[in-house]
């Protein structure tokens, strides 16, 4: 155990540059603690000439990455390229392939082809590490396939995308309106110049697939998750969610029901003072729900070059160490395909904003309309009078399914009266 | 890696017996995921009749542990006796110079023996894994051993008991006083009937020492762990704190400032809003701070037999997994003898507590007494007005040195008018 293990890093953006910053910053520690050195031998990115903050020249340069994976000296290959088809994909199956551990931040390529991947690994009895790719710099996958090995898991769920948690967060503190928020996101670095990926739910989808996956042990299915972004979520509605005592946060949920697998992004009101409603701003935070440890919350920074390095090193100090698990907690042969919930089974109770003409008769044909469809009311809000104009109102259901739901809004939609198409948010009690 | 792992179990109380369970029932999942059964062999405890909720027959039954150690057919025993000295030292110190692994639950063990017994444990190649005896089911030992390997930690403070944690949170919502609290928490089980470890910090500063340890390669150092107990919080001092925007709670800190560790345990002012401060009842929480990472926050619970069992499950998988890192981050024999800061130079603020009868020239003495010795005033806060007659009055510091403090307090209570002893509590800003 006593030689250097030797690294290889491909893609030296923020978070390539940020690894690099971290194992030369903390070698000797991470010597001591792993019982060899870590060396980096190689790097590749497409442009040699940028200034990163760190320097890259005592290390052998490629501009091809997947000839770095195949002809530099290393145990390890880094893959912090991004994207789940291409160059990323090529590379960590050509490095998989020839025995080469791989570490990787690549959320979009475990989501997509992690089996195919896992598999790979295990033929060749390497690591396929990726901390990294889910909630930054908290040690959620360690957690998961590690330090709950003893539970039987029955819900994962969490803040898995800053950029959307920094704008439902500063909405509710400023009371400003989604757009001009995320356009000051932007201007922060908080969002990306195409956001689409963050706001709309995908990023975050990609994380839930990868958490339920390991927490279940079953086969990744991103394409059966359900994605909702946060592009709908006005002023009104966290106006009104904290009037009654909620907050909106865009959360992955991934819940088992013995062979079923739910998982979902979506906007979603939580109870204030619930711990998941309290993580504000960029921060991101998983709770896992297990048969011996109850309720478990982790909770830090998704994003940026620091946390996400202290991902990734740390999957390197786990190889160094010799320290090994199977990729989704199971070796991939016995991952399960779980058969996977449709929302419209989902249960629980709802939030329906209307806007309505201000005259007799308008709501009760909309509380006929849910009693209709068997959906009972818990609370009803209504802003303000004003006879003959527009008001805005909020029914909070007790809990009824989704398919239900769906058709009393489909009906309550058509009713004379209904300003604008009514607009639901989900209701999750933890 | 197919051989079943064979596991012999020392005290059968809630968690030894909780253990069974959990090993029990998820024996199909911990095969899948361990690539190989782990099997209890044999049993140890004292009253080989009592009726535990687990059917304990199956196994073998030792009436002395360290004779299982010896003679029984396992390859980890697992020590949920307790205490720092005579049988649980004894079994731990035979079983792993016997070669054997150990999982232990003994904070206080290994506070006080830690080192001893991680030298022992690495001379004969095996694991020492005490996840249970810090915030039961929160993974923190394998975050920092492991999840956080690739960071230089600054910092690492939590709510370490339940019990405390628990008391100041009812005292908080019901405005009761602390006796009243105390004798209702042992009632409903969350305090023992001799409370003095948990209420004293004596539990908490264990448990802080194994974190210091383990954050920063330290040699365990328990007899310079500052510690203070919850018995001096008021109801009156909950209520100040409340209006003052603080919440009371009693915190295991460890801090790092180059080659000196500073460890302590005793009653915060933590301010509302902070993620510590939102940590309410039986629940524990454990923040980190990395110089990669920033900072880090799990929550979850700290006690009971499903948590507890949780983590010394997760420490068994590791060793049939064969993932084994060195017993507190690095070797024993590098573990480094930091110096220990004094809580004489601590520098923070002080809320200060006095009763002071309501005459004029009071506050006057005690403001110079403050100027006298460098502290400066932040805020003051008088409940009531009560000419002649005993009013209290709250002090709130700008920072300064606990020295500075100790001796404008020793000034205070001498001061006519102050009519009894100054009550300070340290404000942390998190």
């Amino acid at each position: 155990m006593n030689t250097p293990l030797k690294i290889a890093i491909a893609g030296l953006g923020t978070v390539g540059a940020g690894t690099v910053g971290v194992i030369e910053k903390n070698s000797a520690l991470l010597k001591a603690r792993c019982g060899r050195e870590i060396v980096i031998t190689a790097v590749s990115a497409r442009d040699r000439g940028r200034d990163r903050g760190v320097d890259v020249s005592p290390y052998a340069w490629y501009d091809d990455p997947c000839a770095m994976a195949q002809d530099a000296d290393c145990d390890v290959v880094v893959e912090l390229i991004g994207g789940s088809e291409g160059v990323a994909r090529d590379l960590v199956t050509a490095a998989l392939g020839s025995g080469k551990h791989v570490v990787s931040a690549n959320k979009a390529l475990l989501a997509h082809h992690g089996v195919e991947l896992a598999k790979i690994a295990e033929e060749k009895g390497v690591s396929l590490n990726y901390e990294a790719a889910v909630a930054g710099g908290i040690p959620i996958v360690k957690t998961l396939r590690e330090g709950l090995a003893g539970n039987a898991l029955s819900r994962v769920y969490g803040i898995l995308n800053g950029t959307c948690n920094y704008i439902l967060s500063t909405m509710r503190e400023t009371g400003r309106d989604y757009a001009d928020v995320l356009a000051e996101a932007q201007s922060l670095g908080y969002a990306e110049a195409d956001p689409a990926f963050d706001i709309e739910g995908v990023d975050a989808a990609h994380k839930i697939a990868i958490l339920a996956s390991v927490a279940f042990g079953g086969a990744l299915n991103f394409p059966s998750v359900h994605v909702e972004g946060i592009t709908n979520i006005s002023a009104l509605d966290i106006q009104f969610a904290d009037e009654l005592g909620f907050r909106i946060k865009l959360l992955g949920i991934a819940e088992r029901h013995d062979d079923v697998i739910d998982q979902r992004v979506h906007p979603c009101l939580v109870r204030g003072g619930s711990p998941i409603s309290t993580v504000e701003g960029v921060f991101n935070a998983v709770v896992a729900d297990g048969d011996a440890v109850d309720t478990l919350m982790h909770e830090g920074r998704g994003a940026g070059a620091g946390p996400t390095s202290s991902a990734v090193v740390a999957d390197i100090a786990d190889i160094a160490r010799g320290v090994s698990v199977p990729t989704f907690g199971v070796p991939a042969g016995v991952l399960r395909d779980y058969a996977s919930q449709s929302i419209a089974d989902r249960h629980g109770a709802y939030y329906l904003r209307l806007m309505l003409v201000d005259r007799p008769g308008v709501f009760a044909d909309i509380a006929c309309a849910l009693r209709d469809h068997d959906v009972s009311m818990e609370s009803l809000l209504q802003r303000g009078r004003n006879p003959g104009e527009p008001v805005p109102v909020v029914v909070i259901t007790h809990e009824t399914t989704e398919r239900q739901m769906a058709q009393a809004i489909a009906k309550i939609a058509d009713i004379d009266g209904v300003l604008e198409a009514p607009h639901m948010i989900r209701i999750e009690s933890f």
